[in-house]
């Protein structure tokens, strides 16, 4: 039997067993959901052991943990190949704008329905999968690989920088590849040239002791709601220039190159907006839309917190008033830079009567640039425009994988996104799905890079 | 016995009555919360037939009802008298703050603590007492007296316009007094010559369908939490100037005299700063605080929602952003006119790239101002005179009571404040109290206006 007939025998109980992964809430966020995480990490442990995978533990952090698993009998020859994905959600509030359950999943219209069904549960299923059948159809490996899926990447994977420092003689490996990323669309492949970094922090005014009566106080002392809005609307010009001093010195001008790479790529306003449902595009001025997403750093407003939030009207002066933000940042910016400027602006821009701090929120990630010519990136070109039949776009991502720069810090090695997610399936927003058959063709995808990278290459 | 005696010699009972109408959670601006405001009403309604008066009865409106009560016998040479107060109370949120639980109401420190026990469970109680008195003691009362006790006070009274035109002949009354109302300091009284008006409404503002991925969308579309801060930040200059086009043009200027009447009155800023928390004051330019406080209109953010508001980050891109807020209003603003304008304001500094609307919240108050020479609150001020042993001062205060500028409307008779809450008393805050002397104070100076106004003032 074949890895594809096997894949095509299997699919059925492999389509429940994603339905089951998904159905624990494995939300990092949240501290309530401390034991799903816990015990999804523990399902995979399992799910990877009866792929044929050996060595497959739960291996602890400071935070929520990591599921490693090997199988190195491919040979000293072979190389050794890391495969990265997460088992850990976004929260999947607000709940009412789900049509069915987030954690109880459901088949529609040839999809899976469900949070974490493509961000990553059904993408790091692929790579198990891919193992599975290879073992059960050839006995073995055509490589010697590690799996190194994770917990927290959606909360910035704050604990991994120390994990894999320790654990850097486990995780050494000749090439990696994250199957965690985006296919361009289900018949068109890409390779993914960058990703954003991030620096994710809170903007807190404090004003009077506690919440105050709005008529007996208001007009005597600052609003902390109003002051916070002060400090926010000073970061941003109504024309979408981050107004941070400073904000820009790090960023290298966008190359000719790059820019006339980007503007190949097929593109279209209208489709984007019908994708978002925004009224209009909006960024800095002086770059096409996919410039802003792809290579220029930005600056957003996650949340904001003050006051009386509940049915109808409340007569308060509130006590504080909170933002989250979260800067994506392109090289050769840092965080922790961006970070002080953003501090020191809030400093100088705290208007009178209140006072103000801000607050780092743990996660960070450098942006990432794959090199030219990487040699683990040709071999997956090959393999997606074999599967796809069709030449792979060169593109960047908005998002950021803060695990990938830390393992290329660590160990050296630019990991390759081999992922088949896409981006209009409702990533980290309601209505998450993730396609059944981007599912099996992740299968096949996974099955042919190692068949390719034991080959030679 | 004297009306005094047995008030004295009642006292513990009347304690421990107030703590059973403060264990009834009536939160008019909760839904939950309905049954138990309809249960206050009911309590009410009973508590004052006990006390001698007829034809007690909880009366439906379109939202939460109100109590009505009336004792008639005095004779038509003696006039009929009504007195105002309200059963409901404000949200206790946030819970964690109360050192004893809203709800579960105790006594510590010669004070009662608890939601309500100041505004205006406290207040209310103290007409119906000392009508008891009166009745149990002289087996009458001087004067006719109505009673006049709503369920919607914290919420605007939405409804009792509507209410009060409707059952104008069963509310008819020469006088009209308000159980509901501040008293200067535990040792000094005052006549409130003046309350604020209110306009309260949220501004809504909208940019992609759902909320997004910031990362692969941040840059791409607007960001509907930071477009909201542009147009808050745009109604107030750092200066405290709210910069509404128009907000100002129907105020009247402040006269000298006012100026003056509001300068004889001793304030300290240290202990002003010191009583809110507050590190600074702040507001319109121009004027002292407490002018700003007393006699000119200002701009409050409520509250602000939008995004992830749970634990660390969520990086998502938030479909909504909602503020809600209140404008205080002087003679002559008109609430509807304020409205209008900062609805033009919202429509006119919408940034590029989110759509953004203005709601009315229910609810709404005009401006409040006694006339100068008031026969009612010519003998109110002679009783707080002879109660407290000192002239009270003469006060204006910023909140507002929209239901006596509808009784006035309808009626055409200004209410006069006769409250005996304190500001120190967290009136909208956690840990509300009202203070057991001050209560049993309050019982006797209702039972000495009702007998100087049965004795023809």
């Amino acid at each position: 039997m074949t890895p594809e007939s096997w894949l095509d025998q299997e699919q059925p109980r492999y389509v429940q067993e994603l339905l089951d992964l998904i159905r624990i809430p494995s939300v990092s966020a949240k501290p309530e959901n401390i034991p799903d995480v816990l015990r999804a990490a523990e399902w995979v442990a399992a799910r990877v052991t009866a792929a044929g995978m050996e060595n497959a533990r739960v291996m602890p952090t400071a935070g929520h943990p990591v599921v490693y698993a090997d199988w190195l009998h491919a040979g000293a020859d072979k190389p050794t190949v890391m495969i990265y994905g997460h088992f850990d959600v976004q929260p999947a509030e607000p709940f009412d704008l789900w049509t069915s359950a987030p954690f109880e999943p459901e088949i529609r219209d040839g999809c899976i329905w469900g949070r974490g069904a493509s961000d990553d549960k059904g993408g790091m299923m692929t790579p198990i999968l891919a193992v599975e059948a290879l073992m059960r159809t050839k006995g073995k490996l055509p490589v010697n690989v590690k799996f190194f899926f994770e917990g927290q990447e959606e909360i910035g994977s704050p604990d991994l920088p120390e994990f894999v420092a320790a654990e850097a003689d486990l995780l050494k490996a000749d090439m990696i590849f994250s199957a965690d990323g985006l296919q361009w669309a289900p018949d068109q492949p890409q390779i993914v040239d960058a990703l954003k970094g991030m620096v994710s922090l809170e903007v807190v005014v404090n004003g009077p002791r506690s919440d105050q009566h709005s008529g007996l106080h208001g007009g005597g002392i600052a609003n902390p709601a109003l002051a916070l809005t002060q400090i926010l609307a000073s970061m941003r010009a109504l024309d979408g220039l981050v107004t941070i001093d400073g904000f820009y010195d790090d960023v290298l001008p966008l190359s000719d190159e790059i820019r006339a790479q980007i503007a190949r790529i097929p593109y279209d306003e209208a489709d984007y907006l019908a994708e978002t449902g925004a009224p209009a595009v909006w960024g800095e001025p002086g770059y096409i839309t996919r410039e802003r997403l792809w290579a220029r750093p930005t600056l957003d407003v996650n949340g904001l917190t003050s006051g009386w939030q509940g049915a109808g009207s409340k007569t308060v002066l509130p006590a504080e008033a909170r933002a989250k933000i979260t800067c994506r940042l392109v090289a050769a910016q840092v965080p922790e830079r961006v970070f002080d400027l953003i501090a020191a602006h809030v400093a100088r821009h705290t208007p009178p009567g209140v006072t103000a701090r801000v607050e780092r929120n743990p996660g960070r990630a450098d942006p990432f640039q794959m090199p030219a010519g990487h040699n683990a990136a040709a071999v997956a070109r090959e393999v997606l425009a074999e599967v796809y039949g069709r030449e792979p776009y060169r593109t960047r991502l908005g998002g950021s994988i803060p695990v990938l720069t830390t393992l290329l810090d660590v160990l050296g090695v630019h990991a390759v996104m081999f992922g088949f997610s896409h981006d209009d399936e409702n990533l980290h927003a309601p209505d998450e799905f993730f396609r059944l058959a981007v599912y099996r063709k992740g299968q096949t995808a996974y099955v042919r890079l190692l068949e390719k990278l034991g080959a030679g290459g």
